[in-house]
């Protein structure tokens, strides 16, 4: 840091402390340090200045007041599970950590609504409406772990986004606090609402770059009334993407598709000595739900049988449990080989079997090792790459792999992340997806929300 | 016009004289004026200055150019079929009109999406899908007679969004060419992707001023496999109103639930010499629809049989066609009235009741007539003002009337438009629902896309 930023720090340091409650600033680099990365794989080139552990909203405006008075950035935090390092935050940057703000503020089961504070964590929202008979509809991976704020912030995805939609589509409103402090409240708690620009989308996605959440406002669904599971092999992952074609062209809408690869199949054996690869070169894991669950599973494995080397069904939970399982023991399996960079792009969902053919080309091409599992009903491809653990960082290699991957999900019609956002990892091919016109038109209106880019600098655009 | 700006329209005219085929420009207040006004009843101040009827995106792109140029403000227009004067088009606009961009450029069942132009009417574009046994799930009440575009420009809602979702949920991308003639692609042909801002569902609901659309990819669903609807009358609106709180709270989700008061029941029988007032001081019609249609009619049939005077049902289509016609024939019959000016506000669904109460107090207290039917599965309620034919204009005691009702959607946590849009007519109470710093924040946002604001001005924000 320069004199000027130092005594720029020490001016921060000191509104902080005098106008924060003394639990709320975390100071000192070894304090701070855990804060500074996500779960990317990523690190910033430092720790960050302060941690502002914000327990309500007030916290979080005077922290922003102070911080662009004195032009010092923010890196606005959930629970950190982020994997494309939008919540790195480097050298001379005040955290803005939300997870204790983590109260369900209220949970109408009539209007099915629920208004949660950002700290939340995603699965705490379904647990609680479950007590309702409603649920929160999606439901990335990481819903355990993660919150709610980071959720809208990355627009999160999840395994049944096909048929219920990703996060913006259950995100009725959104308090917020903008760059200089100043709160709005945005959208409603109605389904329906046109009035003026649709901010509470525009917010949801935007990783932190244009005002810091302190509420939501989502909407609840009830859960479905059955849920019926379907497990298929394949002799290989093109044939299991063609069946899922097949299934969307009858029409059946499943509330989950997970496709696995063979290579993915090996590791889970490797890690559990199951004999999965066996059985085919690709899985397919299907749940249809709702009153007729039953009849499309049925349905599904009728049109299946002709396709697959295998088919098993159920509608008993604890055999769904099992049917799921190498699905869930996918990543844990995959990190046993080595530190994993969890890639995320999305194509049309005719061109998947394409998609996995040019990762793996990819791979081949950069000497990477790379696994695949994909959200096959939206067409959502996790390019699995496993690096050396022993080598820090990024490998050129590993980001030329990906670089190839991004460049072919762009030619399929498709785009450089399906649910996990740009963070850090992926601005360097962001102008190409937005074309040169857009990114400028973006940068525009990061302006109009955050004149003096403190918030979350270098991240998303 | 002062000499000014009879010289900048000159300059206008000449350019796009020069630069645009002979058929797609209309200049001459006679032939101009049928561009002026849109369905809300409110007419601007003279007749636009000339009419671009584009016939592709070159044809937007070069009008804008000029007028961007020039600083003369242009008006998109789709079908004019706006019920809140978002496409009125006083002295010295352009109106660009997009109905000749009819096309329907691409279909693909399998990813089931299509790229379309704006000026597809709406339900061509569902016929389209129809064939494939796909829909456009969006179906506004104009969908036989407005476009995809001005859809688009409104966030177009309708009958079936509280299972389905409006507009916004199925738009995937967008091509807009920005005010100074640029144009842009946003989103993609997938139906999950973060990269940048999500300016596609910004562009959704802005009305026309952030840019002109010329060609939008929307997402199509699965015609669902059935659908059984049910007529329930009720002694009041109130008693019908918490009839749909309890389908929702036994976890039912119609795909329509529309309730029609008593008022506009005895406009319908004097204009067809029926007798459903004399079955109740209530309508409720109610549709479910997929692979469980009937059994969720039967549940639904339970629970209304104890609150309803009478309940019908029927999986027939020419059957459920009948007992629809009650909806269907409620504009007109209200039209026979007189002059009508729809309103369009939106409260949580279990305060319907409170937003009816409030309506006709407020009819009462300004002697208004105003007849109410609703979406009630949202909230979304369409209270019908009937005005003196022979009146030009809106009277002041409608604009009371109105301003009460939105005031008290506001004060029900609500929205003064749940699907029409601000358009002109309810400028005055924008900043009531927003507040003053996100109407500024939005305000910063238009100037970001439109900083000499040609498009559209005067409308929306």
């Amino acid at each position: 840091m320069t004199v000027t930023q130092l005594g720029t720090a020490e001016a921060l340091l000191t509104a902080l402390r005098r106008d924060l409650p003394g639990d709320a600033l975390i100071t000192g680099a070894e304090a701070t340090a855990p804060y500074a990365a996500d779960r990317s794989g990523s690190r910033p080139d430092g720790e960050p200045l302060a941690v502002v552990r914000a327990a309500n909203a007030e916290h979080v405006r005077t922290t922003l007041r102070h911080a662009h008075a004195l032009r010092v950035p923010v890196v606005p935090r959930g629970a950190g599970t982020g994997l494309s390092g939008g919540a790195s935050a480097g050298t001379g940057t005040v955290v803005l950590d939300l997870s204790r703000m983590n109260r369900i503020l209220d949970l109408d089961p009539n209007d099915q609504i629920a208004v949660v504070e950002p700290g939340v964590i995603t699965a705490e929202l379904d647990r609680a409406a479950g007590e309702f008979g409603l649920r929160y509809a999606p439901d990335p991976a990481s819903a355990a772990i993660s919150t709610i704020g980071g959720n809208i912030a990355t627009n999160a995805g999840g395994l049944r986004c096909a048929k219920y939609g990703v996060t913006r589509d259950a995100v009725l409103g959104l308090d917020v606090v903008l760059a200089d402090g100043t709160p709005i409240r945005t959208g409603r708690r109605t389904v329906k609402g046109v009035t003026g620009y649709d901010l509470t989308a525009l917010f949801t996605g935007s990783e932190g770059t244009l005002g810091v959440i302190t509420a939501a406002t989502v909407r609840l669904r009830p859960v479905p009334e059955s849920t019926a599971t379907v497990a298929a092999y394949f002799d290989s992952f093109a044939e299991g993407a063609e069946a899922v074609s097949a299934l969307t062209a009858a029409r059946l809408e499943p509330s989950m598709a997970e496709l696995v690869d063979g290579p993915v199949l090996g590791a889970v054996d490797d890690a559990q000595g199951t004999d999965l690869r066996a059985r085919g070169g690709a899985l397919l894991l299907l749940q249809c739900d709702g009153r007729s669950a039953a009849t499309e599973a049925e349905l599904a494995v009728r049109l299946l049988r002709g396709r697959a080397t295998s088919v098993e069904t159920t509608a008993d939970p604890a055999e769904a449990d099992r049917l799921l399982t190498a699905r869930r023991l996918a990543l844990p399996a995959l990190e046993r080989l080595g530190r994993v960079l969890i890639e995320d792009i999305a194509v049309p969902r005719t061109r998947l079997a394409d998609a996995v053919h040019e990762i793996n080309a990819a791979a081949e091409r950069h000497g990477v090792r790379i696994f695949t599992f994909a959200h096959a009903a939206d067409g959502n491809l996790h390019p699995i790459l496993v690096l050396d653990p022993d080598t820090p960082g990024i490998p050129g290699a590993a980001w030329r792999a990906a670089g190839d991957i991004f460049t072919a999900a762009l030619r399929l019609g498709g785009t450089l992340t399906g649910e996990h956002g740009v963070g850090t990892l992926k601005r360097r091919w962001l102008a190409d997806e937005l074309g040169p016109e857009q990114h400028a038109l973006q940068q525009r209106i990061k302006a109009a929300f955050d004149p003096h880019h403190i918030l979350n600098p270098g991240k998303a655009l």
